[in-house]
């Protein structure tokens, strides 16, 4: 037994209720072997500055590299309607999209060619709701303390208006090294 | 001085070298207000069903309502290169996305018409990385314990293989009501 | 079969090896009453000042309300033997009874009389090893978003020598309202 | 300007309400040394049983290692006044001793001799109250997943009535190695 009609069924998804959207990005692969010879904070700007494609999911969910710091990254995004959830507020992943990713450029951009990090653990603490109407989200990530193994760092997203909607940690873990020792993270 | 040289950063925007995606979604205001007359777990069958649209950001990550039980559901998704981050595995964010919404959906199974929940706290860790090699990836959220201001969940996400790659705990708030306020889920 | 053989042991637990340490505390009921009359800064300047007696378990482990300003206080301590774990460093609940202590008591400098909050989610991250040569540590928390519902707040502890030793952030669920239920704290 | 009265603050100061507990322990570094030529498992047990002593921080706070198994370890406490916060319920540290505590050693039991692991991150989810009417607190911790440079963990605790009061997630980095390699944790 179902409480939804068919007549309701059929009304929510008419045509006149669709919307669509075409996303474009670059391949991946060659992007990363350009960058895996220069320093992290070259790579940042040279996305920041459009010559390095940025990844993909950055392309999916709308997100820039606004600003690129020593240990500190600004992302922005201007929210559109494919990233709402159910109640039509902005799902809880967009911010994380922005944050792990700001958290993490934030990281590469204290280490030499070759370095990287990959996110361990990522605690949000969602404090206000964000929506199409929150105006240019910007995500602040920033490096609390870099280590051999690890690395720590937060984020402060803001809404359009300044105001603080979410909060974040992240530990790192870091992987690689110099040119002699590029093995990818070993699964432990 | 950037170390990306200018014919290396032109292969790299080479339309060779572009991909795209068209997805499309529900404009999803008349679907919230659908389902705000119908028990939660009445919703998450219809979704899982069909009969009711996903939210947008399911359709933009493609992601699936898999399973619907009281307390339990499970998310699915085929992943794809549009949902990768720059060194080429899936960004952090895609298995957020499919945990929170898992774990939102779960409680939403065990409360009457009109009665949702925020996410307020979201905890991940990352035991395994993910990639478009990784076969169909679930996510299993459960309820852990609901209350009435706030309730807590726990998500299992697995690789094709079955390996566990992400866990994650989460705290939401409850919000809203019925007209008549049917019922508020007990205080366990 | 054990690979400890009992004359070792005997040895292990020789009264030459044995440290013992007397603590005390005040009957805390009387004092939650006291404290229920006034504004939670006076209740916290009453305490540093040591007109109000501290909670029992900051006497158990030996730290002080150190700093009280709207929406922050400093708690330190001196550690000693008894706080340390097998392998001779501070056990990790030292560092957490001080920062939910911190924090808890951030909050309350924003309070009316009669409110309070309680912990409803912690998270620690650990950067530094800290020991009885660490010297005096302090915890500083602090109010990040102070809500009718929830409240959000972070901790930063030190070591001895200024070092950034263990981070965290809390939501505190808010409790309790006086009689009148005066002015509670707006929601920013 | 204060609203606690001299004579208010005197009552509260009365020796009629002191209340005092003398703790001993072991002088720990001994133990660890002996414990570092044991498999975990059996450190764990000769703890469980008596032929080593547990760390001064557990005498301390006054909980017990109950149970031993692979991967799964139970602590228990008999919650007494001096474990209190101000409005005279389980300060939150009390809980986190427990179950950090239980992870690590749940962690030890995977462990051959000389290797250990430090907390690098501890989330916790606070349910119920625990109060010194609770009965006898149990937390078990076990290993979700063990690998080479870090291991992740979950710990329940539950009142004495069985009901769930606190659940934790923990991150553990390894240390130490065989006999051939046993360094300290290096400071990042």
């Amino acid at each position: 037994m179902s409480l939804l009609d068919e007549p309701r069924s059929a009304e929510l998804f008419a045509p006149s209720q669709r919307r669509s959207r075409t996303i474009d990005w670059q391949e991946p692969g060659p992007v990363a072997r350009a960058a895996s010879t220069m320093p992290g904070i070259e790579v940042m700007a040279a996305i920041r500055d459009g010559r390095l494609p940025p990844p993909p999911l950055a392309k999916l969910i709308g997100f820039k590299m606004a600003e690129v710091h020593p240990g500190r990254i600004v992302m922005r995004l201007d929210p559109e309607q494919s990233l709402e959830n159910t109640v039509g507020m902005l799902h809880g992943a967009v911010a994380a999209a922005l944050l792990d990713t700001a958290m993490g450029c934030a990281i590469s951009t204290e280490l030499p060619a070759g370095q990287g990090s990959v996110t361990m653990d990522l605690k949000l603490t969602y404090l206000r709701p964000l929506s199409v109407r929150s105006g240019t989200i910007s995500a602040e990530g920033r490096v609390v303390k870099l280590g051999r193994q690890s690395s720590y760092t937060e984020d402060f997203v803001y809404d359009g208006g300044g105001k603080l909607a979410v909060h974040a940690t992240a530990t790192f873990a870091m992987i690689g090294a110099g040119p002699q020792h590029r093995s990818p993270p070993q699964d432990s």
